[in-house]
């Protein structure tokens, strides 16, 4: 399902949103066992969105009847936002400002989608609303934090769904279900109405089955937002191709059950991307690892822990084990505020580093070096997590645009693989390019 | 002593450059008890410089002859930098970005001078290298932290002098001496080869006696440097009228032995103001200041600390006494990581407030509320100090371009008082052309 197909179905009056949405329902309740929603598709609070449709000039909205689902740690006026934690939930009485851009292009949304809890995870496991299922592989992890949105793009419930990302969480779940995942710059989309993470890292994200989707969220989505302290003015977007596509130097590491046949997918996308007539050019990122390891090693933890702590020590019990032992790690009294000067000044060498790397240039690695069972998560959650971010942390940090792009063959099709293409901020026309060049 | 001045006396041959460094030593020695210096002219280590020059061509080199003196946290290869504290002193190999590039141009550096203890005040008297006398009233402060900058400026020693700039230390000190200084945005020159004193927010700056002199070594000085973590890339800057003159709604406070006259300077400003034929409005700068206090009551302290705190701490009775007591006040174990992040949010949300507010306009405050004897300060070092920053100090946290801009008139000849100008960063050009306007 794409927004395309369907604007031509209801051109054609092949469909009614009411129809689409009916469909929605059912294919909801078939996967019900994939834990995919915590407000789940429902005509009962869906129909005055459906109603409001009928007012407008179908011509003059350009997501006119277009269904979405959402993360549910974005508000959705009306309807509670828990962040996969039911003490946590509260109801909101706006919108978020993506979710109001897109009700006002006419999309209508239906759904709250599972995640792990306060986004914090890869996994999308960690959550008392049930372990999301892999829609390809239901016994794999889904990825997460974004679970139950790229879970439901990609079983074609809808034909998009927001994700939010701090350190990987809108394309590891993209990789991993073989879907595209589009993580805009710091600051291009608002983040007002969606419950922080780490605030200053936090991206709003979208999944798709195709780029041109991607795109025509982009488009209705980004924009300066008043109203978000952390938005951003950016320049009219240049679609170029870029001078120079760098790759790792040094070969990644694949882990996990399907080691084998990542490693073998990723020489598949090198082959690929060195058919693109693009200069390609290996680079040292070791680097990047070490900013990274500033976001989850560091005293980054404790951005969590400044908004979420006077929460968790209120509600000990009330939250999911592993998130609370994860959060718990940003309340050390060894993190000060010189320990974080010295990581931001660290950082800041990174960022120049990386300025003057990809400068009209991509990066391009794989999205995630592996899977696993989700059982596998269960025995060994934290390390299990920590793994599948090893290409991903470092990407807010560094203040990049990132878009995970699935790598399409045979083999892929029931298992999935996908490569993710960096570009600095201000260029994200770069990485939407190079994306279409590869798929 | 200005540079076009000085550019016109060389070129119709009635000065030498090497007739213009005697000068500058000669009244070096004669304003031997201001303690401008902490490296004085000196034909010595200057020679090298002049005789470069004779290979130039006059026409090709912008600043060919032109002297200028430098803070002493500003490398200068083969010279001292000591920072005020001679246990600090190291002799750096390379100049400072800015100081190359000012070379580069054909100017010659004829002096290091004094300032607050590791850029650590507002008052000039902060050194072992002597209290920086005033360059209209001797008894007074001279302002800070790079007062013998502003003082070598002010008597006409060199047509321009750098400075640093973290909390007002180029505004300060130029308002009390009357003249220029220009605060460019933070990134915007380079700070490599620059004592840090908070990283993330130092900027270099300059004094000169007329605004094209800050302009003509703006426009050398500006520009991306690969080799600074700290560094933008800017768009070429339009020096438009603004659409607004903001003042604050509040009168402000001012204080000490000139109180009296300041209010009335500041009066006289405003009625100037009114005058430009540019909308004036009042708005509420309350915020201002509660942004300013998270730089020196919380956590922001700790960046000093960060960087110094090592040296300080295994060199207890080598820092001057003040000093060493502020920047021990960084070393708080209450000064948690979560606090700083919190911090930053906060700021963040300043930081959009102002960012409407400034679209287009600027905003003009007294540069200083008052000022004091050299006596007074030393009687009550911290108050006074604090006191000096209560219309500086929110400027680079906001991430503000500023320019100190003398009122003359009769009156202040002899009792200086500025006012100061502040756009957005990528506005600098704003503030330019109301200066201009202004004065």
């Amino acid at each position: 399902m794409t927004i395309q197909e369907l604007q031509r179905a209801y051109r054609s009056g092949k469909h009614t949103p009411t129809e689409v949405i009916h469909q929605i329902i059912e294919a909801s309740k078939e996967y019900e066992d994939y834990n995919i929603w915590i407000t789940k598709p429902d005509m009962e609070w869906i129909a005055p969105y459906l109603n409001g449709l009928q007012k407008l000039d179908k011509a003059k909205y350009p997501l006119w009847g277009i269904p979405f689902a959402m993360k549910d740690n974005i508000d959705l006026a009306g309807i509670p936002t828990t962040a996969a934690c039911p003490a946590y939930a509260y109801t909101p009485t706006e919108h978020a400002t993506v979710v109001q851009k897109l009700i006002e292009a006419g999309a209508i949304p239906v759904g709250k989608t599972n995640l792990d809890q306060f986004a914090t995870g890869l996994v999308g496991t960690r959550s008392p609303y049930g372990e999301v299922h892999n829609a390809k592989c239901p016994e794999r992890i889904s990825g997460g934090s974004s679970s139950g949105s790229a879970v439901a793009v990609a079983l074609g419930i809808v034909p998009f769904a927001l994700g939010t990302d701090t350190a990987g969480s809108g394309r590891v779940p993209a990789a991993l279900n073989g879907i595209v995942g589009y993580k805009p710059p710091l600051g291009a989309w608002s983040t007002k109405g969606v419950v922080p993470a780490c605030a200053s890292l936090d991206c709003v994200t979208v999944f798709t089955n195709n780029l041109d989707d991607a795109e025509i969220v982009d488009e209705i989505v980004k924009g300066y937002d008043p109203a978000c302290s952390w938005s951003k003015r950016f320049e009219q977007e240049k679609q170029t191709v870029p001078e120079t596509i760098y790759i790792p130097q040094e070969e990644p590491i694949f882990f996990g059950p399907f080691a084998k046949e990542y490693k073998k997918y990723w020489k598949e996308a090198l082959r690929q991307l060195f058919e693109m007539g693009i200069h390609v050019e290996q680079t040292d990122c070791s680097y990047l690892r070490q900013a990274a390891s500033i976001l989850y090693d560091g005293p980054w933890v404790a951005e969590r822990w400044n908004d979420l702590g006077e929460f968790v020590t209120g509600h000990t019990g009330e939250i999911f084990p592993v998130t609370e032992t994860i959060l718990r790690s940003g309340d050390n009294p060894n993190l000060t505020a010189a320990s974080l000067f010295e990581a931001m000044h660290q950082l800041q060498a990174y960022k120049a580093r990386t300025r003057e790397l990809l400068k009209d240039a991509v990066l391009i690695m794989p999205t995630c070096g592996g899977t696993f069972t989700r059982a596998q998560v269960r025995d060994n959650p934290i390390e299990t997590n920590s793994q599948m971010g090893l290409y991903t942390n470092h990407c807010n940090l560094l203040d990049l645009c990132a878009m995970d792009v699935p790598l399409v063959n045979e083999q892929t099709q029931d298992n999935p693989f996908g490569i993710t293409i960096f570009s600095l901020a201000e260029q994200s026309g770069i990485v939407k390019k190079c994306a279409k060049l590869f798929l």
